[in-house]
């Protein structure tokens, strides 16, 4: 019982210096770090890197052809090593303009209706505060006990929200370093809105592209908008991107691309005992309310609407500009039209053979024309629920007092494949108790409390993955 | 033959004064005045008041609920009354940054590689330069001869750019000084790149909208744009809307909304002769150049060409945006896309039956939830080349040595109808000499030397109007 009495000396420090360490978290995420303009990310990055240094470890940034990785060690001698994976960047917020209720790296403290004190914030959810509640948590066990009850690999990255585009340069240059570890660690709360502990097992894939289309040989206007009295004669760029997307997915959301489907696996037995169990405690209510939904696709519920969620790949339409935009009237007929299209992959789709098939589609149906500039693209990845870093989290959860609701994997994308996949084979886990939301939106929050228990569930993981059973 | 030699008179001296003229040019393009935002709308509607006082004649803004409307009268006891409808607003240049080769409000003379020193600003062909070119043509006469002679009643608006929406107000309140006039006349420098004078009889009427999907009770994200991973189990406004308009159209153009080409008629027995000799001197190569198209729709030419642009009512876009449209990647479920559309009306449909029969297409394809703001619309209007406004115009191109090639109507749309249905009933002419293009396109310009050659033909449509036969 020894770690359970240093855990309890630990989570008395978190509350003794949980203001101290609000501050930190508060500091960190007021520091924008936009990967896709680069705002910022030199500075977080060093950032980041301090905090590995303030552990006792060593830390260096790892350029790669895109903006660097944060690698540190911090090691203990411990019989069990843990790569932590993070990301330093978020995502942007310059469409969101007037939405936000403070400025997106205010790191203010805001009182919201449900859920009481909130730190709403750029990354206050994904995942730059939950990163920093980690770096609390192991300095409160270093204060407390003096050394870390796991070795600690940081591969921290500035990319994740462009696709972790260059971080399998990373990965090949440290590969003999990152072979050390047992397993792969991902800190994100995992408390839904009421509070009920969502464990997810595993992440789809993703394909990120720009689609342009312009005049051309094929017609349009090739240099710039003209007058719409030129539509009668002159074809549209953006009516031809509208039919050549509405090629490829009927409207009840069926994908027409050919053999689109023809990967996608049936759920596995482990996943049909999931699935099973997940249905009782499934709370589509909840979900339609944090995402401000009024129903679902096709009004689906329960086990139907589940499957639909997990095992259906998306074409989703992140973003779509032509023309004139502005306030009142101008008759244009635009030579340009740029949209962003991500695509989701399920088991066992591969990344190259889906692109293949977009491009293919395209061609076929004689839109040769349309650019495909593929930004980043990744395979999914899954583990086991057997898996010890995944039943070491479980374990957290029962002992703070939870039970996991178990998903085989979630809607959106994280490059564990990298980890996951040959030659480093590691299972990984994503977790930690809090709550937070609106990821990719404005109004991002992470609720204060919230960070408080995360930081304490953080504790207890690395005690139960070191000597738990 | 008196009129001639005084003609003579006016001819030197717009020669004598022309640096002067084209100051004064320059000066009035250089004040923005967009109405979309309402830009320098103020100062250039005063300006413009100005212009007829400097004349010698009486003016006022006439408000109305939009942007006022300059009003004047320069009486000469003349026999005849035409009205000069024209307007001081512009098109917007905010989506246009960076493709100007000069600043779009400079006024800037440019060498241009085709046709030498150009004016290129917004506005410098549609249609502030040619208007100040008509006052300078003015006051020239005014210099040489005492008086004008016609008599002239102005009526200049602000909001011809956003489909003339309060200008009915204007008509209304107005009416019984507008009876007095015995035509309309609009200034327009009416050559091609190539010299020849192009001279339509006639305008396409308009319906410009908004269009606006969100989600609510069909689906959709209601507030926010949400994380992408929701696509799976989330409906699109995007691809929702892509439904709704890929529904009214098809591939090839046709328009498939129910008895949407009810109304539209076959050329009349004047058009088809106006026709037959239009093919002869329709020059497609140069239209295409000029508007950096590398072909038609359907690669159409000739006689079918033509017919397509006269005779085809159309749904163009002029602009669509939604989520996330900056660089690099953005993982989001837009809950909101806009788009700004326009329909084109040739002879002899009708607005507000379009209107009906838009509205019910989306209706009955079950897109009731799409809103459709009317921004404005207005019919087409077409006189006949009998008209005496529309031979005295064809006699001032001819004794400037040009034979103009007469087009039924252009694809454009302008408020002509205001003027030309009851109860004023009203014959309009569109024209004057010189070369500009490029209207609501970056580096709009107008040759300079045409800017001369334009004032001259003002004067002698003038003199043509009161006294030619």
């Amino acid at each position: 019982m020894r770690f359970e009495q240093s855990l309890e000396k630990v989570h008395r420090h978190i509350d003794d210096h949980f203001s101290a360490h609000l501050k930190k978290v508060q500091e960190y995420v007021r520091q924008p770090s936009i990967s896709a303009d680069g705002t910022g990310i030199k500075e977080t990055a060093n950032m980041t890197k301090g905090f590995i240094e303030d552990l006792g470890g060593k830390a260096r940034l790892v350029p790669t052809d895109g903006w660097p990785v944060v690698y540190g060690e911090l090691w203990s001698d411990a019989k069990k090593t843990l790569v932590i994976y993070g990301m330093y960047d978020v995502q942007p917020v310059e469409e969101e303009t007037g939405m936000w209720m403070v400025p997106p790296f205010g790191g203010k403290i805001v009182n919201m209706k449900t859920f009481g004190k909130c730190l709403v914030n750029r990354g206050a959810v994904n995942t730059k505060a939950p990163l920093r509640a980690f770096f609390n948590a192991c300095q409160s066990i270093l204060k407390v006990e003096g050394k870390l009850p796991v070795n600690l690999i940081f591969a921290i990255e500035g990319e994740e929200e462009l696709g972790s585009r260059h971080l399998p340069q990373f990965i090949q240059k440290y590969q003999k370093q990152l072979a050390r570890a047992h397993a792969v660690f991902f800190p994100i709360p995992a408390q839904d809105p009421k509070g009920k502990v969502i464990m997810e097992l595993g992440v789809k894939g993703i394909i990120y592209m720009d689609l342009v289309c312009q005049g051309g040989k094929w017609g349009g206007p090739t240099k710039r908008g003209i007058h719409s009295a030129n539509a009668a004669w002159v074809d549209s760029p953006v009516w031809r991107l509208f039919w050549a997307l509405t090629s490829m997915k009927t409207p009840a959301g069926k994908i027409t691309i050919e053999d689109f489907y023809k990967n996608v696996s049936p759920p596995s037995r482990e996943e049909v005992q999931l699935l099973k169990k997940l249905e009782k405690t499934f709370d589509e209510k909840t979900i339609r309310e944090e995402i401000d939904v009024l129903h679902f696709s096709e009004d689906l519920h329960g086990i139907e609407l589940l499957r639909r969620y997990l095992y259906s790949p998306t074409i989703n339409m992140d973003g779509i500009v032509a023309g004139y935009t502005g306030s009142g009237t101008k008759t244009v007929l635009p030579h340009l039209v740029r949209a962003k299209v991500d695509i989701r992959l399920v088991p066992h789709m591969q990344t190259e053979e889906i692109i293949r098939k977009f491009k293919n589609h395209l061609k076929k149906h004689g839109f040769t024309d349309i650019k495909v500039k593929i930004h980043d693209c990744y395979p999914w990845a899954q583990v086991s629920m057997k898996e010890k870093c995944v039943q070491a989290m479980t374990r957290t959860y029962e002992k703070h007092g939870y039970k996991p609701e178990i998903w085989p994997r979630i809607g959106g994308s994280a490059p564990f494949y990298l980890f996951n996949q040959p030659p480093l084979s590691l299972p990984f886990v994503i977790g930690g108790l809090g709550h937070g939301s609106r990821a990719h939106s404005p109004n991002e929050y992470f609720v204060v409390e919230g960070i408080r228990s995360n930081e304490k569930s953080i504790a207890t993981f690395l005690y139960e993955y070191a000597y738990g059973k």
